[in-house]
């Protein structure tokens, strides 16, 4: 396996996406978070992402230059329209500007309407928790799943983020709505590995464990079976009212690539606003250690906090350098124009 | 099938709880929300959860004439000491009173620390519903599930809740975070009957659908496996840390009972301050029309929104009556000193 430093798949992907017609800073930054989401083992939305992300800048899918504009602002609820500019802009900006809200008031809301595909969620989770603060975010998406007692795809996979800032690490949960990723499916695929659980239905309606048969189907299950799917939709139109936005009914009608005008909410506390360091460091440690002393399901097992298993790949990934599919590396290479 | 009708129903626990030492304008309501949850179909937290409520309110695990006190006010978030007062009245004045502050800047929070049980959490996001604003609300619990990777208890079953006003049927999700609650596992073993799906696990450690291994090991499943987990430990610490109040692992400590010294968050969102009514309606048809449309896993399948099968419940017990166990009505009766 091939491994590339932080460093240098940073500046190749900022080529790539300077290449594909954006501004060097936002290339730059944009480069970063693809970056950092291979570097923490989110392989599905870093590299592997980008020539998917160079190709929607040269359809316009996503509008390289624009910039989020104002809608409306109700105190510390602000909405604004992301004039389909790159996600991952709209998101930093949308939560940074949440958690300036709620330096001031304690508590922030901030929608966008008309935005684009975020790549990681827990990216916006992770970007809270570092400057001290409680995130909470989520966005809709095109139908990519069918909902509960449905073999048709008709809601979406709507990724839900929550995150909480701890001086020993994060607590950062980022959750998609279905049991498995396609990503995941197609990984395990090629393995022919079977999934750790059941994830979805093969032609005959039977729950399978086989990745295949339930990419021919299309019929992935949500988590919890009719608990995912109900999320998915609560999520679905609430992103759309908080924001004045586009449901996943309507994303499905534009059809411009993956999560083409979808909407976001992000929401920011300042817990210090509410509590002494003090309060917050002992209530963590002491859910932590709760957690972490339970009895192990299986001999010499351990139990994660979520968002420490991305801490550890990313010191490994830090220290090994980031493990890529020398293909796409290659291709990324390529965009980069670098031959 | 013994069935009774929802104002016979509320009257006796009503006296049931004027005996156990409510106030009667307290009684009133809390056994109105406990027949109700009967009438909706969610007979775990309706009449059959009444005589271990009258037992609380005689330990004195639950103050009856306690009443939430403001520990501190942040513009439209606020945050209050439940003192131990029956928890489906604080619940209740919590969600209002976010409604209230969405009323004035289309956004409000309201978090309670200190209460006790909420009895059905989507009580909270119906009343929201009805007033027209959406909800979303979630408790911490005591411990009563394994972390994912784990085999002791370490977690609470933290329900979420999450609610959007609708004139024909409002769209509610109330969730626990574990797959089936116990209520489930023991109806479902007294009929003799297994799991629809797996729901925990067995002594060997596999998982199973057999209700009363489950409830052997205690191994109840969180929904989505390690994201249900990591979902329920997220909400445990966000509301403690909202409310400056305790999380799962302290509760435990207490031991005053399901839920004693619990921790609540309410949000309310005044949809009308963002949107128009009729960019409402279009959106939340729309959302629908795509879900009911959707191709059925079985023949004559249905396809429910989230919310209309409690819609659904509804009508059929207020027409026919609300089943009832006949040894727990006679106990109720009994409380209510009804011989």
């Amino acid at each position: 396996m091939m491994r590339i430093s932080f460093e240098e798949m940073q500046a190749t992907i900022r080529a790539a996406f300077v290449n594909a017609g954006m501004q060097e800073e936002k290339a730059g930054i944009c480069a970063r978070i693809h970056a950092e989401s291979s570097r923490d083992g989110v392989y599905s939305h870093g590299l592997n992402r980008v020539e998917r992300y160079v190709d929607y800048l040269c359809k316009n899918w996503v509008d390289a230059d624009a910039e989020p504009s104002l809608d409306l602002k109700l105190g510390n609820l602000e909405i604004y329209n992301g004039n389909m500019g790159p996600g991952i802009l709209n998101a930093m900006f949308a939560m940074d500007r949440a958690t300036e809200l709620a330096a001031r008031s304690g508590f922030g809301v901030v929608s966008l309407n008309n935005t684009t595909h975020w790549m990681r969620g827990g990216t916006y989770g992770w970007q809270a928790a570092e400057k001290g603060f409680i995130g909470i975010c989520w966005t809709n998406t095109e139908s990519c799943m069918p909902a509960w007692g449905a073999k048709s795809e008709g809601i979406g996979n709507n990724p839900f983020v929550m995150a909480v800032p701890r001086k020993d690490g994060h607590l950062v949960l980022d959750m998609a709505m279905s049991q498995y990723s396609y990503g995941k499916l197609q990984v395990t695929r090629m393995k022919n590995d079977r999934l750790p659980y059941p994830g979805g239905f093969d032609h005959v309606g039977n729950l399978t464990d086989i990745p295949g048969s339930i990419e021919e189907t299309r019929r992935i299950l949500p988590m919890g079976y009719w608990k995912g799917s109900g999320f998915a939709i609560l999520l679905d139109v609430i992103s759309a009212l908080l924001s004045g936005g586009l449901t996943t009914a309507e994303i499905d009608k534009k059809g411009k690539g993956s999560c083409g005008s979808c909407c976001q909410v992000f929401i920011a506390v300042d817990p210090l606003k509410i509590n002494t360091q003090e309060f917050i460091d002992l209530t963590l440690e002491k859910t932590i250690s709760q957690i972490k002393s339970s009895k192990p399901a299986s001999e010499k097992g351990e139990i994660f906090y979520p968002g420490e298993q991305s801490l550890k790949k990313r010191a490994e990934n830090r220290q090994l350098g980031i493990p890529v599919d020398e293909t796409v590396w290659e291709k990324v290479k390529e965009l980069a124009g670098i031959v």
